[in-house]
């Protein structure tokens, strides 16, 4: 009989194969596309024959945290509460990171199945997820970033270097998402877990464009890893947290709203606060730049005339009010500010140009944070059954997808 | 003392250097960075020390026609009457190609600076373009498709083929658009005209993506031109017609939505008219598939339901009436449907299934006509002056700023 665990309100069959679900960092489709097109990622050309190729939707802010929790809760931020990298805490009156599991309002599918006896997996690039991700998680879980630190006590699973037989890599490189698919690949060789979430980093991708030689290699990578899970008969369900554009004019300049300075500009200092949600320990590759914000507004502000004056910046897509915003993208009310602020696709919303260190740009800016990146891959290397008419899919439903609906 | 000539309600300097305008067909912003970034354009990328690089925003719908007529007119299809590649003719009851001059309804700046005593050339990769173009020009005027038919008496101009040194190229490939360069680059060294205008095709874009082998090479070709009009003293002021985006899924397949196939299940047969304005003899690499549609409504189609039809299918980034969309596009009126579909970045939009041959689409599809491929590159080989809060730039601005605003 099939066993079932219902988390945050949905039901979810405990699987009989290891099942895989990878969430790839900033994979606008276009990545793969182009990888298959230039002959680079031989086994997602082949997929359709087997599996199913789907598109959905992120959640919006498309950022890396919001994204991941949401995979591993099958749940929007309103349920989940982590709604950015960061945000303002309206009771420390604090801008701070949103990385520790103090802030998870929701269990994971992942501490769940745990607890109904399956061997769960995880593993992320960056160390910043871990905490998050594995939340009450009693299985093995660490990053790639300390994972000359993993010990058996704290991460359930020892001697992972050399298990993987790579270096730690740097946290600015396409190293650091290849130990986790190799790490991957040792736990599926080795302890074989019922359930695995690899959670990469989107470094290349803020570099490359789709279809160029370093973004192509990136894919390459990937698509050998995906195959070898794939031959090893795991279920494989791959998505993205986000997608990414470039966010530049014809020669590579940033197009950057610096909004702090404008709206200080327009009202007068200190009388309201942007938030970029995107701002984490690691922010070289994009300078804290991406295509969204939020504003808080200090007494004497009126809400109507600042809408109206961001509204009417040229690069500015929509400007909604929290109470907008929450509906439509399911956001936490406490969490976010008075306006929430979506730049266009090729624009990017600073706060104030003397915050933001851009000398780590060296190549022309790719970011994502709108929804100009809200579009993301669903793979499976499955058929999946009972989706005829699936209405909206969301990069969420990837776990009740891998585990409900294979044919 | 500097003659000026006025062309639909603006003015404009007759240059006293050589000034090439050049429309490149479908250059999205991204592939000139990429070239830039792989080494393969080094005179784009110095630009920035001489020149001028600019963002402007073309007209929707996103298609040549329209495009190229705004710039050679410096006014909006409103003022010049031509909105897409092909229309339905309310006079005649019928879907026609709208390339004859006689849909024209404003004179050209091309036509009014030949009268003013210039001489004045026009070279297109297409035929199609030409009669627009040319329209009621005495001057040089041919196209690169319809190269070998190239006579004193009808284009102004003789013996093209041995000046050029290259054979009349396929109207499906890269080198019709380098016919424009070289014809330009022979006119320049011998005619030397006051002005010339040229438009290449996006046949290259339409298969390959930015930061390709194939995509860079292309503007490869682009920048040796441009450096060899510069080196020759010429103004050289570089824009587009409308970008181009991916419409396809994470493995290529094209994310289409078949509006009339649509439009007949829920209304009926015959009861609504699906027109797309992308229309033209070569729809090969496209197939007829762009963001843009207008849609006719037959009696007992109540307005506000198929609004509401339309706008709720997933895919589709708005609807807007005839009179929301002549007044936020500048169309006119008598040329568009009751309703104007725009399909989001990755959508494009068909009529019926069976009215589009897809069998020309040998890579993934990449399109234009919405809002989503709306940026163009402006960009000039002089620095310009005067432009210290220019507002909202337009591809058909770039006359303007050619002949009015160089230091």
């Amino acid at each position: 009989m099939t066993q079932l665990i219902s988390v945050n309100s949905r039901s979810y069959r405990l699987s009989s194969a290891p099942t895989i679900v990878i969430c790839v960092d900033g994979c606008e489709q276009e990545y793969i596309n182009q990888a298959i097109q230039a002959g680079q990622a031989p086994f997602l050309a082949e997929l359709t024959g087997f599996g199913t190729v789907l598109t959905g939707d992120c959640v919006v802010p498309s950022f890396t945290n919001p994204n991941n929790l949401s995979i591993v809760t099958g749940a929007p931020p309103s349920v989940h509460g982590i709604c950015g990298n960061f945000f303002f805490d309206q009771e420390t009156q604090e801008e701070v990171l949103m990385n520790d599991a103090k802030y998870l309002r929701a269990p994971t599918i992942l501490a769940e199945m745990a607890k109904a006896g399956q061997l769960v997996a995880v593993v992320t690039a960056k160390d910043k997820l871990r905490n998050l991700l594995g939340h009450q998680l009693k299985g093995i879980c660490f990053s790639a970033e300390k994972a000359d630190q993993v010990n058996l006590e704290e991460h359930g699973v020892e001697n992972i270097l050399a298990r993987v037989g790579m270096p730690v890599p740097s946290v600015y490189s396409a190293d650091l998402s290849e130990f986790v698919f190799a790490a991957g690949l040792s736990l599926l060789t080795n302890e074989r877990p019922d359930f695995m979430y690899l959670s990469t980093t989107d470094y290349v991708q803020h570099k490359h464009a789709p279809g160029t030689p370093e973004a192509n290699a990136f894919y390459a990578m990937m698509d050998s890893y995906f195959k070898r899970y794939h031959e090893q008969g795991a279920i494989v369900a791959i998505t993205a947290d986000h997608g990414m554009n470039a966010k530049t004019d014809a020669i590579g300049r940033p197009n950057i709203l610096f909004l702090q300075d404008l709206l200080d500009a327009q009202y007068g200092a200190q009388r309201t606060r942007v938030l970029l949600p995107i701002t984490d320990p690691y922010v070289v590759h994009h300078g804290a730049l991406g295509s969204y914000a939020t504003v808080y507004l200090r007494d004497a502000v009126p809400q109507r005339d600042a809408i109206d004056f961001l509204a009417g910046i040229a690069g500015v897509e929509a400007v909604l009010t929290r109470s907008q915003a929450c509906q439509r993208f399911e956001l936490p009310e406490d969490r976010i500010g008075d306006l929430v602020v979506l730049g266009e696709r090729l624009t990017v919303l600073g706060s104030a140009a003397d915050k933001h260190d851009l000398s780590g740009l060296t190549v022309p800016l790719r970011s994502h944070g709108g929804v100009s990146e809200q579009k993301v891959p669903l793979i499976f290397n499955r058929k999946l059954v009972g989706l005829d008419s699936p209405g909206r899919l969301r990069n969420f439903d990837i776990i009740d997808l891998a585990l409900n609906h294979l044919a």
